[in-house]
């Protein structure tokens, strides 16, 4: 299995149009899949509680997608089999006029996890260079004109990679999932929300109109990832039509980038250590038998 | 008035001792420069007001010294002269542990201001490469390895300066200010922290040991100022000894930033201009005469 394929870390450039959404080859291997994402995940989850124990690093998804693309489906069943005790889950909506009167980042910065805790953002700060830019909102922001460069979008890559890049000096990694649903697969997903009545929730007519603008988000996403993946703030473009490769493709990732922190229990503190007979001592004589 | 001789935005080197802890030339002016403070104040006053009513822009004053140079009487003195409700001060005292699990800016961050209101930082992201350089507290921060590297404190360098130059490009300005004390002055205001009654509130013994690092602080306060002066983030290096001198210099720097930022109050907007006619019609017939 090669990971390498789907990621892209700035040593090569993102054509969306030829990456896949399906799974491919790999489409007759459901079973074993199915059985080594549960493995995966059954390692990942050890490898947490390491690093909940550590506290020396944390660790965040960013995930990104198209509407119906399955990010909700993926947190569930992906970092729903981790302990929630060292999770972190943020969902970004709309920013709320308290968001906007400050500085992008500033709703982002406070959604960080403590070290040893790792977070998903359910939607991120990308919103702000993929929304924002497709519907040029920012020209509407109650904002210094002088903010409002031509090169608007070029600087806040370069915004987001400067912070992504000072999280990773200070003991927090960044893993970008943009997960990649085809036209088609939107479409059906969208007729069942409309047909099946435990879906009409997820139901929003607004999603039609950001669905007719697929080529320009095609773009933003190109030039977003192509400007922010980097080798310590990797971006994965994942196939998102088939469920279940999706979520094998993540607990892959999820394990590596755990395996790579390789965090550990950390040793006896000697304080403790000097204490250990007395308080086998005391432990002793409260003994009840 | 030269506020350039304080000024230290890249383009000069700064040496501590080659800079005046008094008001020197200026001493016998007081009379003529307090009347200047309150003057500069009231025009401040006003601009402050369109800014809060234009909402485009932030203003941050980080503020930094040595124990008893004078911050808190500062902000009282100079800050209290603006309208309370578009200020926002914070003060930063030693982190606590949820402070440090996070990335040490999380909680600056969350200090920061809405566009449209002052914010003071009383201490700020500088005890990063202050009181940490100093003491070396990094070395015992519960944090991975790789990022404790030789060149910590020139890699918290570069990231302070691009933050900065974020909150720049985002409509935030930052102004830097350091309130350089004599040792002899500090000397006696401890003294008068023991001696009188009413100032045994901020006497602490910690203080003596950090006085006793003069020189090392010194060193981390040149080598910081140095590495973080920008054109649009500038450090001012404020003779503190003579508490009224040092109010006119923050008063003339806070002057001059507001009316840099230019803040104008916004012109009314069509929808409400329609609505005058109905509005005049509404207030007449609501007449009580």
């Amino acid at each position: 299995m090669a990971l390498r394929e789907y990621c892209f870390d700035g040593n090569r450039k993102l054509v969306l149009k030829d990456m896949p959404t399906g799974a491919g080859g790999r489409k007759d291997d459901k079973e074993e899949l199915v059985r080594k994402t549960k493995e995966n995940l059954r390692l990942a989850a050890k490898l947490q509680e390491k690093l909940y124990a550590s506290k020396t690093e944390g660790l965040v998804f960013a995930l990104q997608a198209r509407d119906a693309a399955g990010k909700d489906s993926l947190i569930k069943k992906v970092f729903g089999r981790l302990n929630p005790a060292g999770l972190k889950i943020t969902s970004f909506k709309v920013p709320n006029p308290t968001d906007l009167a400050h500085d992008y980042m500033w709703r982002i910065n406070r959604a960080m996890p403590e070290r040893g805790t790792i977070g998903v953002f359910n939607r991120s700060h990308y919103e702000d260079v993929l929304v924002v830019r497709v519907h040029q909102l920012q020209k509407d922001y109650r904002i210094a004109k002088r903010c409002l460069t031509d090169d608007f979008f070029e600087r806040r890559y370069v915004q987001i990679r400067n912070w992504e890049n000072y999280l990773w000096e200070n003991g927090f990694r960044m893993v970008k999932i943009f997960l990649h649903i085809s036209r088609e697969e939107q479409r059906q997903r969208f007729l069942d929300r409309m047909e099946l009545p435990e879906k009409h929730w997820k139901l929003s007519a607004r999603d039609m109109n950001e669905r007719a603008l697929w080529d320009r988000y095609d773009e933003a996403y190109e030039d977003c990832i192509n400007a922010t993946g980097t080798p310590n703030a990797p971006w994965y473009v994942l196939p998102a039509d088939c469920k279940w490769y999706t979520r094998y493709l993540l607990s892959e990732i999820l394990l590596k980038t755990l395996e790579d922190m390789d965090p550990q229990f950390p040793p006896l503190k000697p304080i403790e250590a000097a204490a250990i007979p007395e308080m086998l001592q005391m432990l002793e004589s409260d003994s009840l038998t």
